[in-house]
């Protein structure tokens, strides 16, 4: 098929990108992060897109986080080579990244058990040590003596990268006060981590935080050095939901058609089920349940109180959210519209390329997105 | 990267497809399917490969249901030439249908609307009317006076293919004899609708039922042509859990490794998170909640009470699931397991190939799987 010229050529669904918002939230956290005085090192999980890197460091390669060895291979192959694979490393995983290292890519790996240091020291491979600021997933607590440890195995030949951590519990809390918060418990277990590894008279030169909730949050980052952040240059319903953005500067959503109604149930079908906005239900939990995303004209405006409320495969379910009021709008039988996602990493996980649209300006770019491992 | 030459050498995450298992499971439903004297339609949108499919049909191309136009495209360019698309057409798709006709290909599409039926008409491309047994999703129930008034519009040139019916609802039925009721439910349904086109002078040749359930519990399809059903051939813990298969029948799991631990709360971090597994939790409302999967040896053997209690986009957290005993089993960093997954749609559809092993034979296949749309 020819490449499409508008959305109306589209075949849904599909992932449309909004390249003013998008800039906008970029530029958002870029300040920020120049005004805390830290690097930003984007993530690019949520990506996994070159030309969406590019727009995210400015054009010119810069330093990045990735989730899995395949975007380090991508993202190296189109120019970047300072990069942080922030996944706790498996020891059989280290070859690929030594290759990588030999390829003249600067990448470096997370751990937080002895047994993973030394083989990423035998590996050649340079490494951040985990911390567990917050109880979320992995890491050592700052005053683990497995720390010292560490760092000890690290150390020789300047393998001993920094440390790092993630509150992964902050999109759990709702509001700029309580993000602030999470943001400080991240800088003092990292910061306290820094000063332990140094008394014990080694180098700690990178000292790295960050989620989009506390990105965005951040009072003061004394002793840090870098910032990490993922889902900030598209934004989601979870962190509208939480208080992080508006729904009006989300940048993704699912391009969809009616396909059906069920009038005595106020349905309207749609042809975006999971498979276009993934299974994730992240809104469940918040005050607002979202469903399976909010309902947008094809302009990107709300419907009101339209949601999706169920989903199958390749089905979606539109209706009045539970106790949303309002006459339904008339969607007839091929009827476009735009549904915003809870979670743009798992939507775009979804998709194997972005329709990006600048509204009030013509034409449409495809961006190629990858997945794999 | 070389392809591997057994589970050892393969990259974690990763999909793997039991093939002894599949073949055990397709067998069933074939014998299923001839004993009750009916044509078997199988679902690929669950497979997305033509290695499988080719399982699935005896190695000769033939009747098959899809989800996509991308499928069908697929599935012909490999020799499949009577397809299904089972999902409410949207009329702007039908060019799509019309040029695999063209290109030789019998594809029907399904429909629940008179829109759609003129749209289909004016497309030359034929229609099964959509029946609503159950109140899952679309479909008219059969005594809808709009059944005969879209019969009468696809009619002419001999596009009324016939009826089918779906019952989404048996998912969430417990034991085989909820199953036959079901069933059974479908079978009234769609043979109700052909008697009533039948008896307004409409020729309806096929009538078609279907669902993983009920396909396995229908005890008499009288008046039923065909028979439908999509994850059959691999089953998963939501099937295990409503009884239709037993958790030795599930052919896909999850590779991963080990990348850490959390001894004070019994976590065991892998590398396998949403990204690999889905972000589905259908065992949730279950009587057993399988978390996102059941974990097992490299062999594919349970670990007691083990599931994936957690999951960010490339974490995993193993732990015994609530109320569950029993020593936790040395899983060092490095040690290689096996995930059951909740819903075998959603997780195949996050990776893109079969790592095909048959237990007790030497070697590993790699079998490519598509997605989109």
């Amino acid at each position: 098929m020819p490449d499409p010229k508008s959305l109306d050529d589209v075949t849904t669904p599909a992932l449309v990108l909004d390249r003013t918002r998008m800039a906008r939230n970029i530029a958002r956290l870029s300040g920020r992060a120049e005004a805390l005085g830290v690097t930003l090192r984007p993530h690019l999980k949520t990506a996994k897109s070159v030309e969406v890197a590019s727009c995210l460091t400015g054009g010119t390669p810069g330093p990045i986080t990735v989730s899995t060895l395949a975007e380090a291979e991508r993202f190296h192959a189109a120019g970047y080579d300072d990069i942080l694979y922030a996944v706790g490393i498996a020891p059989q995983k280290l070859d690929r990244a030594a290759a990588l290292r030999r390829a003249g890519c600067d990448i470096a790996v997370i751990l937080d058990s002895a047994v993973q240091a030394r083989a990423a020291a035998d590996a050649g491979v340079p490494a951040m040590i985990e911390i567990d600021s917050d109880g979320h997933r992995g890491g050592l607590v700052p005053d683990d003596p497995a720390l010292v440890e560490i760092g000890r195995i690290l150390a020789p030949g300047g393998r001993l990268r920094g440390v790092m951590t993630h509150a992964g519990e902050s999109y759990g809390a709702e509001g700029r006060a309580a993000h602030a918060d999470f943001a400080e418990t991240e800088r003092r277990a990292v910061v306290d981590a820094a000063e332990r590894l140094r008394a014990a008279g080694l180098d700690c030169p990178v000292v790295s935080v960050g989620s989009t909730p506390t990105a965005h949050a951040a009072r003061d980052l004394a002793g840090v050095t870098e910032l990490r952040a993922g889902v900030y240059m598209f934004f989601d319903l979870v962190m509208a939901g939480i208080g992080v953005c508006g729904i009006d500067d989300i940048a993704l959503s699912v391009l969809t058609t009616v396909i059906g109604h069920q009038p005595a149930k106020g349905w309207t079908m749609v042809d975006a089920g999971w498979m276009a906005m993934s299974r994730d239900r992240g809104t469940a939990a918040q005050r607002v349940d979202q469903g399976y995303g909010v309902v947008c004209d094809l302009d990107g405006r709300p419907l009101g109180e339209l949601i999706v409320t169920g989903a199958n495969q390749e089905h979606g379910i539109v209706a009045l959210r539970p106790g949303g009021t309002g006459p339904l709008p008339d969607l007839p039988v091929g009827t476009r519209l735009r549904i915003l996602p809870n979670h743009a990493c798992a939507t775009a996980a979804q998709h194997d390329r972005y329709h990006v649209i600048a509204p009030g300006e013509p034409g449409l770019a495809v961006w190629p997105r990858f997945g794999g491992w």
